[in-house]
């Protein structure tokens, strides 16, 4: 089995260091957090935008550039919802260390990120949601299967789909961990990919309490067969974490410096 | 679901201290070392007098009175080759905050340590194995139904018989980590309890790991649906592993104190 993939979600416009750098093109804080990750294990580096509106296009071409310049072609997730953003990244985007990732589809409104990843032949995550949080895994499931047999229909490898369950939060969700849990076991069975925002689960937790929690729902995850996550990668126990489980199912040889490779 | 039943290992004649204890019933190490795990959180505490040939009813009953009578009736498991020491603690045994576990039966010479647990009305924990670890689950589930009726033969709630796959160590073993994983799936389909000690897994590994190490096995494990474990419950990570998975598990209400519970 393929290691588990890591998409280090810290480059992202929510950051005012990042929101200035990518207003003002200016580097420093993107290399910095760029190598911030990858030093701690990221495999993708996810490069949210934003909306980015009006300079989408040659914006997110810089940010490509700039990243994989630096940092010997990193892969990346191109993280907008602005198409037109994404498709200029890929345009210029190093496919030597893996296919860029579009983040992200969905079974309502976003379907059409589908035929954008298909024309690209690029991963797309794939939000298990036409819009509200799926009522259950009947509904969540069906939401797979339509974007499934869309993105087939478009010629892409179902392996190219990576498929989010969509993790809820535990304060004020808390009966709905264990749904989630059997939706990446019914991903996996279907010999699916899949992928999500896994701290959303500890969303409003005491801040010292997050790390924990994260760490043991990843392992729950990996269980069920969860082949990646939307991480901070700089959260050391949540990676430990994934290398242990990583070692546990083989998918990586142990050796007494697992933890630093 | 019921909560994850943790067992305390720490009172065990293999430590220097606990031996002496024994050896001139001295109680202070032994009532230090049940306060320290209690506080951790442990559920249930193991008492390993060893093989006690000569005075092992006698040296069990002691203990037991002496654990229970200080720790407000504390369950336990009494852990020792002589069957005789175990009818003898349990004759003592105050069964108010659970029934005595007999540690332990397997599928070979120790059989009849089922028939001891079901005379007494106790738990058993059922090793899965003749001797040597089971060559794949086939053998291991052979093993469980053998065990299993037994124990119903004789009258035993298939819940009191606690099956242990055996967790066998990465170091030499890593390919046999996932059918250990397995096999815990396949008792808690048949709605089997089970256990284990689950640091075999991690043994011989750098100290700084095995708690690492030792947590992502246990919320595999309790993804799986092991229903309890033996362990040293003053590894912090490993018991904030188990608060975190019982509350994804919707086995204990979230707080945002649950760890200090």
């Amino acid at each position: 089995m393929a290691k588990f993939v890591t998409i280090g979600e810290r480059i992202h416009c929510i950051s005012p260091a990042i929101r200035a750098a990518f207003d003002n093109k200016q580097p420093e804080a993107i290399l910095k957090r760029a190598k911030e990750q990858l030093d701690a294990g990221a495999t993708y580096l996810d490069v949210n935008i934003g909306p980015a509106e009006n300079n989408g296009p040659e914006l997110m071409k810089w940010a490509v550039e700039l990243i994989q310049g630096n940092f010997d072609n990193v892969p990346l997730a191109l993280d907008t919802a602005n198409k037109a953003a994404i498709e200029a990244g890929i345009s210029v985007y190093n496919r030597s260390k893996g296919k860029p990732i579009v983040n992200s589809a969905d079974a309502g409104d976003r379907m059409s990120n589908i035929d954008l990843a298909a024309a690209n032949d690029a991963i797309v995550i794939a939000l298990c949601s036409n819009g509200p949080i799926a009522a259950d895994n009947d509904e969540r499931m069906m939401h797979c299967q339509n974007m499934l047999e869309h993105g087939m229909e478009l010629g892409m490898e179902a392996t190219d789909l990576w498929f989010d369950p969509l993790f809820v939060v535990v304060k004020g969700m808390q009966d709905k961990q264990m749904e989630v849990l059997e939706a990446i076991k019914m991903f996996s069975d279907m010999g699916l990919n899949s992928t999500g925002g896994l701290s959303n689960n500890s969303n409003g937790m005491p801040k010292n309490i997050r790390p924990i929690m994260d760490s043991a729902m990843v392992a729950m995850a990996m269980m069920q067969g969860l082949t990646s996550a939307i991480v901070n990668p700089c959260d050391q126990r949540l990676m430990e974490t994934i290398k242990s489980c990583d070692v546990l199912k083989g998918n990586t040889l142990y050796a007494d410096s697992y933890l630093d490779l």
